[in-house]
């Protein structure tokens, strides 16, 4: 960057998000200082988002930097964490001025409704990518992990997953819609909601948790195998939302609800004695029960392993090759 | 990534660096799980290092594993912090797994010898960019700032500034070198030392304290403009290496000093009471008084006005053009 061009991108960045009382010093030197709870645990995550991988080239500059904080805050989500603090590593071609203003917008935003100061980061030229790291607290011994889903227990997923997916394809025109079902696709797509709240409330009830970045089937997975157990998902409850349903042909809404990735919905495990309390928590999302943990390794949907495309994931710009997430 | 590369890489950055028993969970789950410790100040800081840019195309891959850890440990010492944890973000072409393995070794060598562990982070793919986030830890209010500096302070650099960037202009070819001021030079710029420990001993010595990452006349004025001061240099007193005197035309070596990037020296302020304290410190480099702090704003060389190059700081790759670190 040369030196104005540095000047106005560090203007865009001070004091960003929410004012916290534990940020001593934020932007502006070396590194920042915040106060860290005593008795808490951190949690600390980083997710990288770059063009034409993670979202497409000419993608609106707010919804960019909205989704570089909600995929780093729906980690912090899957883990049970209280959001605090994040750091901004923003490589850009050239400090266009518009650009800036409306990625600061996405990124204050989000991090204002979910209660995180901007504390630091660094600004580069390069291809646009966006890396963020976020740091959340929980109380000791209170996070969820992927391990600890045992045979028996429920599996639930929060709100209708596949519909970012189908989003995206609208927004490529490989699937087309109209109305309210598309603006509803396409907002899945645009600005996903991480669930930070159904997070908190989880703790001491999910008995494992994990975000759906790379679909359900293929996240599903992967808290099965660091529980050590496998899973069988039950087809007919899987939840599908009216606009998926109107715009995607019935056989592929399977496909996209499994398969889909960019959701950032959670997928937990619990025992099924806690059906009652799982059914009362108000966090501002759906909640189903889709199935069950099991002892026989590996994902099963109605019985049948779920493939290898939907273990691997969604490829978010092809929709069905492996990915990476 | 195909999901095959995606495992080669996750192997390549599991349980790195040092081990810490204040890591609870590291790589493997949404978030990374630590312990903070009562009573400290955590310090956060993320860098990014772009090819082509930070570094040249081509670079070894060891280099750039170490490149991308000393620059952010490097903040980590100029506040005073103890590294304790680092995430990865890294944004690669394709799995090259020769490539992979020197960028995990010179990462992971640096950061055993701070002791930091490498907790969590996220590959994609895409043009070369690494970004790493550190946090480290200090006792309440005993965190070096910018701010700080009064009038009638001394000002000290450690080690010989303007080295890096000679190492580099050798490396381009813009500079004739043989032997052993070749070889040294080029360590300075291949593999930077973040002075980690003079950072510690400093604590409660200096009253400000910045890293030499943009140049020392440019990153100077940075913690001048923060402490509300003016600084005056004596050019006689810049430490020059040996090195650089035998391959430097003498009329370039001032600018390489004032003015040439990528050393990650200190530049701090201290009271001229405290010239005995530093001069006992042993933190396993030479430390140079240099100036004085004055109250009149600006960076003066010998009563001169250090340039608005200097004071912009070094273009990595051209030398002089103002910079951006």
């Amino acid at each position: 960057m040369a030196a104005g061009e540095f000047e106005v991108i560090e203007r865009y960045f001070t004091r960003r998000g929410a004012h916290r009382d534990d940020v001593l010093a934020g932007v502006g030197d070396d590194g920042a200082l915040v106060a860290a709870p005593a008795d808490a645990t951190l949690v600390l995550a980083l997710d990288t988002i770059v063009e034409g991988a993670h979202f497409p080239s000419g993608f609106d500059a707010r919804f960019v930097g909205h989704r570089a904080l909600a995929v780093n805050l729906s980690d912090l989500a899957a883990m049970g964490a209280d959001p605090a603090w994040a750091l901004l590593g923003l490589t850009l071609p050239s400090a266009d001025e518009h650009w800036l203003s409306g990625f600061a917008a996405g990124l204050d935003t989000l991090a204002r409704r979910h209660g995180i100061a901007l504390i630091g980061g660094d600004t580069t030229r390069g291809p646009l990518t966006v890396t963020l790291t976020v740091a959340g607290t929980v109380p000791r011994g209170r996070a969820l992990m992927r391990e600890g889903a045992r045979p028996g227990d429920d599996l639930w997923v929060s709100g209708t997953p596949g519909d970012a997916a189908a989003g995206l394809a609208i927004l490529q025109g490989r699937l087309a819609a109209q109305g309210r079902a598309r603006d509803a696709l396409l907002a899945r797509f645009q600005l996903p909601q991480p669930r930070v709240a159904l997070g908190l409330a989880l703790r001491g009830i999910a008995t494992a948790c994990i975000d759906v970045s790379d679909g359900l089937a293929a996240d599903l997975a992967k808290l099965c195998a660091a529980s050590g157990v496998g899973a069988d998902v039950e087809g007919r409850e899987l939840p599908l939302s009216a606009g998926l349903c109107s715009v995607a042909p019935p056989d592929t809404r399977l496909a996209y609800a499994l398969r889909g990735g960019d959701d950032y919905e959670l997928v937990f495990s619990a025992s099924a004695s806690d059906r009652g309390r799982i059914g009362a928590l108000d966090a501002g999302v759906v909640l189903r029960r889709i199935g069950a943990v099991s002892e026989e390794q590996g994902v099963r949907i109605d019985g049948k392993p779920a493939g290898r495309d939907a273990v691997h994931g969604f490829d978010h710009f092809g929709g069905v090759a492996p990915g990476s997430r």
